[in-house]
């Protein structure tokens, strides 16, 4: 049981509208591990961040794609990479996000960001041209 | 002269409307001392990338905080943060941008980026509440 | 008034213990120009993170220390050593700690953190010796 | 034969506490590959660092992992996650060092840190709860 | 065709002399994917920045392989630890390049690279001993 | 009395050809606080390291500028300038280094250590072009 339902509940939303039912499976896995760590990861990192107002999905999206091109934070990548999808970003877009980053991160990083963008619009069956 | 013409003077044109004389000023400083390095940073880093189509000046800035705060690249937080006002990113975009990255880049950079968010808006003498 | 009075209170008790009254004065500049980045900061980071069983201040001051260095967020680091040295972390400790840090992060930013410990020590009239 | 015998062998020593001759067996490859490096990973990063007073083998294990974590350095995560285990830190003192660096390192890298922490418990048939 | 063909010619040039047939296919792969992005990498990653007088190749090696290590861009490391070789940097001597790095970036990250530097080396047949 | 005798004796001589007196200032204000860290810094970071064969103090010095400039570790920024300009680099090849940098650490943090080299150049009544 959470210790913060209302926001739990909201951040299951958000992952449900950001990735639907494959994306909750990571969040199932961390649950089962340490209910503690999913409930801090979904409440304040989904539910209290990403339901805010001001900022919609894709500037939210735009936000955290370029925060973990910049770490090398790669392993979650594919889930930001669909959920931005999911949310209404362009390929288009997404890939002039990591063109971008290329001059403002630097290109091994845009280029390593660059392979997972291909890779997941591989397994989408789209292309960004 | 630059030894790309046509995006050198892309890069000016984006530099005054995003930030002015004032901003021109740091660029002239790299001009005096070592032209070919202002002609890199205005005719790419702000002639080819900013000047690009599809994401629109105030998604780019979105993009550049978030990369200047997760590097921890404080130094050219105030002109991007100068910038981001005047191509119209709203003062409370640009603060539920560095909440936003408490949770993906951690609290102490959205602690050290907020802190640079308030002098810069005490300076114009705005709010974002 | 926060989003969670429980935890901001908390957030609060924590502060006062590890910081006393100082400290609380960056919270209150943040409160005064964006009360929602306070509670967060205050209810999340510090109620929530801090007062949670199993690691207790001491390790969570070598914890957020090494973070700080690590990132090179310089900025915090003059409030977490003080921090630490309020909850019981010897000043040999945490000089030990760059040391550490020295191998596992780099001469660098060792060198960087030991000017900040000399800084604070010092302020306070300590050695680690 | 090491440039620096007395704290080669501490190295040995300490390697062989924290991890066992499993572990001993990448310092090997190492070896075989240059001494020189091996040399100074064992006699200073080891040697040296580990066996200084003050801190503990888990103290430094807290500052190492997170060290690792915050530097997304996720290829020694294993090797140091077994040598926390096997010093003394509980299953629960580790998730809880991860659940502290989401919020002081950002969630992504948190994330990234606890797959490697499942992994390894799962490996050593332990839970954390 | 290229927004800049000089640069981008200059580009497949120096890729050329730096890893041949092999490591055009990379370029090959983003120029399918989206060809501006393969543009920009190539020629003004590759075409301008390379061909720049002053420093040299060997040189050029060297920066570029301490900001992938030090990024923790491990990505691109096989790229350039051949692309290194091929110019005329030793073996040893990016050997060497490794342990500077344990001390001015730390011994995880030096590891890290170490391990790519010994793959690289053992598909080419080569020691640096 | 250092722990390592010849190699803190070696790195005294290292630092004195790369800096003279005015260096060995920051030495000594880390030796009057806690040996124990100069002596590392010294004989490790300086006398070990620096002293090796296989790369000359140049290009330890475009090593060691890189990792700074990369890891954003700016304190020790006009240190190192000084002893690259000392040890024989060139006005040039050190603001060449930091295009380099441009393309690959990103333009900020280039932007941010041609600030440096600016500053350190001013001192020195030097220009690079």
């Amino acid at each position: 049981m959470s210790r913060d339902p209302v926001n739990y509940n909201k951040g299951i939303e958000v992952l449900n509208e950001m990735v639907g039912a494959p994306g909750l499976q990571a969040i199932d896995a961390f649950q089962k591990f340490y209910p503690d760590f999913a409930d801090f990861l979904v409440s304040f990192g989904f539910g209290e961040i990403y339901s805010r107002e001001t900022l919609d999905y894709k500037q939210r999206e735009l936000i955290t794609l370029t925060a973990l091109i910049t770490q090398g934070a790669f392993e979650q990548m594919t889930f930001h990479l669909n959920a931005a999808l999911n949310v209404g970003l362009t390929p288009k877009e997404i890939v002039e996000l990591v063109i971008h980053c290329a001059a403002y991160v630097g290109f091994p990083k845009a280029c390593s960001a660059m392979t997972h963008v291909m890779n997941v619009f591989e397994q989408r069956g789209i292309t960004a041209i």
